[in-house]
């Protein structure tokens, strides 16, 4: 219950007593099931609970939320999960490097013709002055 | 065994016979026991079983493979894993739109000063050929 009227949303599924010093009731509210069944159903009610122990208290609320965020990503894409959005973006930084690459050299051309033809007319200048 | 002389990494680690249609034995040879006992540190046998069993053939190496990169950017950051990668590629992303978006506005920028500059010219050469 961690000391609530309602066990949490793991201890109803897994279907035993919440105690107060239960390791899930701080991140895994009654209101929410499905954030504990997703969860639990990618990673292990067990293996969460050794993950969440060997981390401080205060990074396991981040670490639930990221928990949570790859298995959501897992169930949209059981082949790739995350690893399908790591690629994606992966592929966009390419993507973008490449346009800005392309934007630079762009900008070094217009500057050197703009250099070449401001000389062109300073030596145009000089011929007209020396006639 | 998977059809092998030794069991697979996986049935080695759980300490079960290999059959031949041994799920994990395609995917898990003996000679990388450090890649089924990541995985299972992190989702658990019973979980990588189901998953595989839920996909077709085909597909079931990229998934184990996408599920090693997971497992193994959890051992590395225990309290992002994989979102940690996400959310780094993200910001890289945004800082990228950015140097773009001013590369672009510079681009734009010396165009315009060059149109300026023509029209300018042009009607310096029609003064001088009106006098």
């Amino acid at each position: 219950m961690g000391g609530s009227s309602s066990p949490c949303a793991s201890c109803k599924l897994l279907r035993r007593r919440c105690t107060k010093d239960c390791i899930f009731a701080p991140y895994f509210p009654p209101n929410e099931p499905h954030k504990f069944a997703i969860v639990h159903k990618v990673f292990g009610a067990s293996n969460i609970s050794k993950m969440l122990q060997e981390l401080p208290i205060q990074q396991r609320a981040d670490a639930v939320n990221s928990l949570v965020y790859e298995a959501n990503a897992r169930m949209k894409d059981p082949v790739y999960g995350c690893v399908g959005a790591i690629s994606f973006l992966q592929n966009q930084i390419s993507q973008l490097e490449m346009q800005l690459a392309m934007a630079q050299a762009e900008i070094l051309c217009i500057q050197m013709q703009n250099n070449n033809n401001n000389l062109c007319e300073i030596q145009i200048n000089n011929n007209d002055n020396n006639l």
